[in-house]
């Protein structure tokens, strides 16, 4: 697919430009690129949207039918709630996620199909909608609780954000229409409600900030912004009251400007920092910006997974300790991890520091990609990085429990995982590009198109051809340039030490960060970055105890890991050999394995603990990209393996 | 302390004998011995129960008034429930529990002060039960849900057994009285409404099995042997209903009789198991016998922490996969302690195999001793082998959450285990010594003196003298016993490697499991064991993944730690060298500790892992016991010890 279907859409009537971004700050250090600008033509992530496509989004559609969660809104408008309600409380926001998931998708594709399908389900939501703006499923009626009357756990507010960022998606793929009018009436109704005279509460889930500033840069109303800047400060003195896991779980222990690492409800904790970062920039907060900044580095710096991922435990979701990262124990939700990339791209937008591009890749490649089954119709909710027991198939038509298996589930029970992944693909060429007055900013390689303006106007194009992660060639050209100077810059990786540049000048080294080249580009002309992705061994902090002794192997920007599919038994007793580089062969990773075997004992400690009864030499065994485990049946697998001893 | 008050206790007007034995299975391999017939008499676990007897037992009970879970019984009788119900659905059990606990203490002591302040909360306990023997404050009035609505999470059949724990220790020491009266027809009810015609449900939190077969024991009663056997067999066929956790967290996911290995939440897998364990005895179901064993056998092998603690999560408060035990997760219970204790004393009575009785001492120093503040005023939830952070010192007037902080908490929310403590001090006894139809077997080493009859009524009697486990010299004198040759066995500890036996014959080595000396001992006739308690290194089974590349210290039964109390900075960055063993100067344990100095980098991985900017050699520096650990204020601590590399 080459079509940039964006480029032909006008602007709104209200001038709000179609060009499908996420998330347009009004100002910052780089200016985003949206759909409308960047086409993702093939390989990995082209792969995923074509996926997304052809089959996540309709599997969506198909269990938000199956489980009654959509039919909710039906039965809301023809009375027959609380009596019919189906799901948590939360499951009005699957549909509204779903619903931005399409948006994206037909601002993307043009898909007029889709589009009559998101018109429909929209519609049904429309209906429900009271007339004061408010709607939901779950509060409200005789029978149920009152709006607002559980704060802690009712996630009203995190819905209506999800249905606000449904409506700013379609604002700025098609332009105004019904959904983007519930999503108008549904922030009007919150301002009415939790303005400075109004509810002082805020709701115990994040979310509803993050889609207030947005749709005040959608709308120009400063309303919604003022709204957002309210419930951030509110936050973290206590407006929640206390519960069994602390007010730290919701973030309401401290002031989000005094934290100075994120903790709690990783998902929670994400969302809130995305969206004081939004709010930080429309209101030039500098002690915000810095705070998030402060915040985001430092969980990256300790309590971020190998593979981006974020929660290292189970219970209350949350953030653990810093270094306190088990493998085996990692929650690393799916959700968490979309998060991260929110917040990350926006401060990359603000800041341009490079650690948050890094972040971005190293989330996409290894905790969304992870999510997706290979068939299009499975979905992790937590990336466990050591399985040690394959358990079973999920039921196909179920919903399943959040970590029962090694295998990827159709749905879940609580299912906020498989929306926000089908909206987090098909925006994803918003998150490759960025421009500024000087030029034009690559952070993320797929092969794809770039056309966009710099800030005087002047229009620039680029095709970006490459095999990556697959390969680290990356063949920039420039097909359309103004003949004076400007900058294209290129992310180099923060772990490719040996990355080179080619350009009319010749090749030359280049440091992580990134490289600009600076020139009147002729057209045609190309720059060439070459990435070193072969296999690489990864050691960890010291401080990370959980993995001590061990190592994992990366590739490029690909974490791998060792299945017992490849490996013939139980991934328990393995140990690798490093006094070598991994080994590449016809592009598979091949390390060297033994295996211990390992008998029982009475007792795993001490004179006892004597369990190993012998070594086999399984010599060079094939591993897998992370991404790719459990597509081959129930396995055990390891992203961190023992040295041997 | 040396009275012996029990042996002046007459049996009770029913003949059943006031020996003070928590668990008198009718059959088995070893003949439990009571308070009556034991007696700690100095050393470390007399200091506890003294700390038991001044200050803990007291403590509880101001606890449980100044929560007003106590006062629930009083707005029972006054009508004034729900409306001033405090306190969560389980809170009556706490009453219960210390009333065993009160119990024993009466019994051990006889304090006639504390028998009175008995007597006065059981009258409220018993004021507050319904004509048909029902009695709970959380169920049943107006405004509350109805009895037995909520058997997965309401606690009532649990509360019951508790209360019948506590009848059934009444009994075993005053006998027969109110307490024990309340118990009885609380029973009578479970039967009445549980029986093979009635409710076929079973509690969601296993307790009642336990209960029941140990008052049938006491009172000769089958009906309610009968009706342990209905709830022990009801469940694991999904009866309960599934739940978020998954019914395994309740252990309804299979039958007890096909479990390998404890899963789910560790104190109700426990607690059923000692209820099995019970009912396989009192059956001469073999069958279940085996399979508890088996369960039992596995879990120590495979899902228990060095220190003897159970329950790798903190999700469910569960056990996880085999040799899923990371340290800093550790949730280690302190009920699920008492429960192991429990489950193991069992097992060993039935069996007599020494690994349960490994597992008792193991746990009774390292979880039970553990969770109680030297002040006396302060217990721990759930015991960590490696504390990241110091925390803040828990509020002295207020409920504290489970695992918030470094130090102990005078009381929590959910406040099951202080009570459970002093329960298990207060019937400590019970765990030194059996006796069979040949002799006397010592499982526990404390001071102490011992007084019982053979199988054939033959009298013995024993003084021990230790002042173990400081140190491992162990004097056994016979001050009473036949002329005519009986055994006494003398258990060795799996770890004594080296242990040696002295008596008439000489000295030699004993091998771990019992050394037994069968002869016509006179009067004052010694026998010595010496076992070899100087500090030794302890590594774990290559499977624990979590403690790969560090190592423990342990000192006879004992769990050492290093604290930063002892360090003088914080633990994250230690290293020990193991090249020799620990040094012990003036019984003082010390290793040698190099501490390295981590910088901070901003990304714990791969070539921007290197954190390490320096190493101070720090000398020899002491280590505690694990059980003292944080009685000096706030610190971090650990037990595993990376290796230096």
């Amino acid at each position: 697919m080459t079509s940039t279907p964006f480029l032909s859409l006008p602007t709104d009537h209200a001038g709000t430009a179609l060009d499908g971004r996420p998330v347009v700050p009004s100002r910052g250090r780089l200016r985003p690129l949206g759909l409308a600008e960047v086409s993702i033509t093939d390989g990995f992530w082209a792969d995923l949207q074509g996926l997304n496509a052809s089959s996540l989004i309709e599997h969506c559609e198909t269990w938000i039918e199956r489980t009654g969660w959509a039919a909710n809104f039906d039965a809301a408008v023809e009375g027959r709630l609380p009596k019919d309600r189906r799901g948590r409380e939360f499951s009005d926001s699957e549909i509204y996620k779903l619903l931005e998931a399409m948006s994206w998708e037909v601002g993307r594709t043009g898909d007029a199909a889709l589009d009559g399908r998101l018109r429909a389900l929209a519609a049904r939501v429309a209906r429900a909608q009271e007339p004061d703006g408010y709607v939901s499923t779950m509060f409200g009626r005789p029978g149920q609780g009152p709006r607002y009357s559980d704060l802690q756990w009712g996630h009203e507010l995190y819905c209506f954000g999800h249905l606000i960022q449904a409506g700013v998606a379609r604002a700025r793929t098609v332009g105004e229409d019904e959904l983007v009018q519930v999503a108008r009436r549904a922030a009007d109704h919150v301002c009415e409600t939790f303005g400075p005279d109004g509810l002082q509460g805020v709701c115990g889930h994040p979310e509803i900030e993050v889609a207030l500033v947005e749709l005040s840069r959608v709308t120009g109303e400063a309303r919604y912004l003022d709204q957002a800047r309210l419930f951030v400060e509110r936050r973290g003195h206590g407006v929640l009251g206390d519960i069994e896991f602390g007010a730290q779980y919701y973030q309401d222990d401290q002031p989000v400007r005094e934290t100075t690492v994120l903790t709690g409800h990783a998902v929670r904790a994400l969302y809130l920092a995305a969206g004081a970062t939004d709010l930080a920039v429309e209101d030039e907060d500098a002690d915000l910006l810095a705070a998030v900044a402060l915040q985001t580095t430092a969980t990256l710096a300790r309590r971020t997974y190998l593979t981006g991922g974020m929660g290292a435990h189970h219970e209350g979701e949350s953030f653990g300790q810093d270094y306190e990262l088990p493998p085996d124990r990692a929650y690393s939700e799916t959700c968490a991890g979309i998060a991260s990339v929110m917040l990350n791209h926006r401060l990359l937008l603000a800041t341009g520091e490079p650690v948050h591009a890094d972040a971005v890749e190293r989330t996409l490649y290894n905790v969304l990609a992870t999510s997706v089954a290979e068939d299009g119709h499975g979905f992790y909710y937590t990336n466990t990085l050591h399985q040690r027991s394959p358990g079973v198939e999920p039921d196909k038509h179920q919903p399943a429990a959040r970590a029962a298996s090694s295998l990827r589930a159709p749905w879940f029970a609580v299912s906020c995982c498989p929306s926000n992944v089908t909206r987090t693909i098909a925006s994803l060429g918003a998150y490759l590009a960025t421009a500024d007055d000087g030029g034009v900013q690559l952070h993320q390689y797929a092969g794809s198109t770039i056309r966009t303006g710099l800030a005087d106007g002047r229009a620039v194009g680029l095709e970006v051809r490459t095999r990556y992660p697959a390969e680290g060639h990356v063949l920039v050209t420039v097909v359309e340039g103004p003949a004076e100077p400007w900058s294209l810059s290129l992310r180099v990786p923060a772990w490719a030490e040996g990355a080179t540049l080619t350009d009319v000048e010749g090749t030359r080294f280049v440091e992580p960060g990134y490289v600009t080249v600076t020139r009147s580009f002729s057209v045609g002309e190309t720059v060439e970055l070459d990435l070193p992705v072969r296999a690489r061994w990864t050691t960890a902090d010291p401080r990370v105890d959980a993995v001590r002794g061990q190592v994992a192997v990366e590739r490029g920007p690909v974490v791998m890991c060792l299945e017992s599919t490849d490996l013939g038994v139980d991934v328990e007793g393995v140990q690798v050999r490093t006094d070598q580089p991994p080994v590449e062969v016809d592009g598979q990773v091949q390390v060297p394995v033994t295996t211990l075997e390992l008998g029982t004992t009475a007792w795993p400690y001490g004179v006892g603990a004597r369990a190993v009864e012998g070594r086999t030499d399984r010599g060079l065994v094939p591993l897998v990209p992370y991404h790719r485990w459990a597509n081959r049946g129930p396995s055990t697998m390891r992203v961190w393996m023992p040295i041997a001893d």
